[in-house]
């Protein structure tokens, strides 16, 4: 079941299932061009997790950390399946960052990690845009990480059993492959970071977990198409200009 | 007019006026102590500034920033006047920080200083609570900064006019004066912070800037009160305890 959600082209809101011959709701079947993909999920928060791949930590040189990095993108960081994102003003660097989503399925705190596939609603697409001019020189990455459309998700999200713990996390720039790795690459397992981020904070029914990115990041300019490919979930393309 | 959003005796939610006599809506008068005040306000999230008090960046003797500090806190950070705080288990400091909230009246982005407080809906007292143990040692402070119930807000949302540009805020331990400065302290003001901030995230309806702490800031514990207060607002009060 790979979930969607979509405005029809009455302009309603619907959650339908997306399989071969069309996105599927309510006794019809629309064709997929013929929508607008949403998020499909609406977070009051995205917990974002850094350095997460053991291949990312050797190509940066970086000490495996001893517990997950957080930071935080609030909503107006979501940005839907097929939106054009729309570059912060005036910055050299702003790169694209494939990672796994993980959509929390009910609200829960100080989850046990034997426990936490329990809340797990089911995998996703993210793209953790990232605007280093100011990550670079910020304390918390606000202006770097926070900023509207930093976070391009979906286009659906499908139950965790559908994903391999080996499935391959990829992103193509133009058609041209740029990241390419596996989920068996991970630090932090799913479980643990679920255990981990409500430890502190109460994590609500949609709410999104993003995973870390692989190597590879590099940047993105006006024009270009960027897509984030999940092995058991599908294809995130978004197009790109600069202000 | 006291904007105060609480649940009646019927468990209905409703937005009244809080003034000497109690609180009103709807032709009734409710005693301020029969109802559940509830924060004031339903933000997407908060956006907290660092280091924006002379006074307070003397005391630490920290520069003057070049441009605002930015954290985030998200919407499960939220508690209201009256509620019972629990600190973080396990954590040596936690700390009270008094400071001004800026409510946002109308959804904007890239507003321009000189129209800033067109879209500022009004003001309220913040208690951004701080858990120094991992604040100290995290790059984006989401353990020392984001966790459940660490942003007390209320009680009322008051028109900006009815706030001095020199008015007190000050911090009470059990009674106890323990900060105490000016809003003439601010390094940016309430505008420049808006434009700022606006020029990255879109602003919601509802969502809060919170703009930074003067100096004085130190330890809660099992078992205090805490009272946030701003002249032409009013008074925050929050028991604590240990988990």
């Amino acid at each position: 079941m790979r979930r969607v959600r979509f405005r029809n082209p009455a302009g309603s809101i619907q959650t339908g299932e997306w399989n071969d011959e069309g996105i599927h709701f309510g006794g019809r079947t629309y064709d997929p061009e013929s929508v607008d993909v949403l998020p499909p999920t609406e977070p009051s928060k995205i917990v974002c997790i850094g350095l997460n791949y053991v291949d990312h930590a050797h190509e940066v040189d970086m000490e495996i950390p001893d517990r997950p990095m957080m930071f935080l993108k609030p909503p107006n960081a979501l940005a839907g399946h097929g939106d054009t994102i729309t570059l912060p003003r005036g910055k050299e660097r702003v790169d694209y960052e494939a990672e796994l989503g993980v959509v929390i399925g009910e609200q829960c705190k100080n989850v046990a990690e034997a426990d936490a596939m329990d809340v797990v609603g089911g995998y996703t697409c993210v793209n953790d845009i990232s605007n280093r001019d100011d990550q670079e020189v910020e304390q918390n990455w606000v202006r770097g990480k926070a900023f509207d459309n930093s976070a391009p998700i979906g286009p659906v999200v499908v139950p965790p059993e559908d994903v391999a713990d080996d499935a391959r996390v990829r992103l193509r720039l133009n058609g041209e492959e740029k990241q390419n790795s596996s989920l068996s690459e991970f630090i932090f397992s799913v479980p643990e970071l679920v255990a981990e981020v409500s430890r502190y904070l109460t994590l609500e029914r949609g709410d999104v977990i993003i995973t870390g990115t692989p190597p590879g990041v590099g940047p993105l300019t006006d024009g270009d198409t960027v897509e984030v490919d999940i092995e058991g979930i599908g294809t995130l393309r978004n197009e790109v200009r600069g202000e």
